[in-house]
């Protein structure tokens, strides 16, 4: 899989792709993961990427023509599954659509930052919104970190024990039971006796008992 | 405000709060990040910080030793209004959430790692539980920093232009009316005229029925 994003701070992203798992998907091979500064595509001398709304109104708009000119470029040497844009207005981010994007060969994010971007880029370039979340951020460069984590993990090989990812909360529709480890007593608390019995039936039972008790108590949605 | 984040991984967060919004937030001494790596808490020789799970099963639970350790040393040196643990099956962050926690003096973030914290953190440490949205990330670093993005960008004087967070999606329940710049005529795409008209009474007009429309066939669960 490949990811382009394209951003007007690249510098921001950089630690969360040089750490952990996705480090490691990057070093096996499993994704590529390249940052486009939107800067080197701004045709005006002072490498701006963004203007005054039209009709005024606080906040800079981002200009069409650089996002044109990257987008264009990147368009020219491959093809793409989809052009993501992300934006607190776009569709909201599930595990669903990250199960399904990880199946993507190519994907390009746009990263919104300011106000957000001149509506032609997104009537034009963008074949998919996506939301991280009902709140709002700095910039799109953390929902793309984000995006892309959600996805990354998922990409079979990236993670050490496959089994890990589907016990996952959402897998299922239910959220996952508690986890305990030792020690058994840790200043009078105790974990369950039930963990410790080495009944494995027995500990099924009681993770699919408390899973369901937890989603019912936290996120009856789920379960509907 | 202060935020403190205890992670294992500190140098995915670098980059975050070395940018644009939050590094200017953190230079005007509007707010302090500290980030605390969970290791320097670990009271055996390895550094170890997570263990095998009761029970049996895929994936390493973090442990209570070290998380007591850090939370408690911080808590000896100030009071905390929150001790937050991010995790995918809290409460949704949303921007009423990131309102009201903007108004808030120290929290501490918890970034849970590998299958999640041993539940006795939970229950005895942790005050609030988030979620950025219904998906898994592979730890919660890349969640606090959007956690922490959401609140600090809502700080008074870390915008330029506070009128430029109350227009945003979600503070009024509306989603943002679509924004045009330069050039008005691109490759034929037009920007709306009412726009260029001058006429603010008009604009402010369509920009609201354009809010309404937009978030009626988007997200209608808004205007309920």
């Amino acid at each position: 899989m490949r990811i382009d994003i394209i951003t007007v701070l690249p510098e921001l992203l950089r630690s969360p792709f040089e750490a952990s798992i996705l480090k490691r998907a990057i070093d096996k091979g499993l994704v590529e993961v390249h940052l486009h500064n939107l800067r080197d595509y701004s045709t005006n001398k002072h490498k701006n990427v963004d203007d005054y709304q039209f009709g005024g109104g606080a906040g800079m708009v981002m200009m069409v023509e650089p996002i044109d000119a990257c987008i264009s470029k990147l368009k020219s040497e491959r093809n793409y599954d989809e052009v993501i844009y992300m934006t607190p207005d776009g569709e909201t981010l599930n595990q669903g659509i990250s199960n399904q994007m990880s199946m993507l060969e190519n994907i390009i994010i746009l990263c919104g930052h300011y106000k957000g971007v001149d509506q032609r880029v997104r009537d034009h370039f963008i074949t998919r919104e996506i939301s991280i979340g009902d709140y709002v951020l700095s910039g799109g460069e953390l929902a793309a970190a984000v995006l892309s984590d959600s996805i990354i993990r998922l990409i079979p090989g990236v993670l050490s024990n496959e089994t890990s990812a589907l016990t996952d909360s959402f897998q299922d529709n239910l959220l996952s039971p508690p986890i305990y480890t030792r020690p058994s007593d840790y200043k009078g608390w105790q974990v369950p006796e039930v963990l410790l019995s080495g009944n494995f039936a027995k500990i099924d039972k009681w993770r699919e008992d408390k899973a369901i008790e937890h989603t019912k108590n936290r996120r009856p949605d789920l379960l509907e």
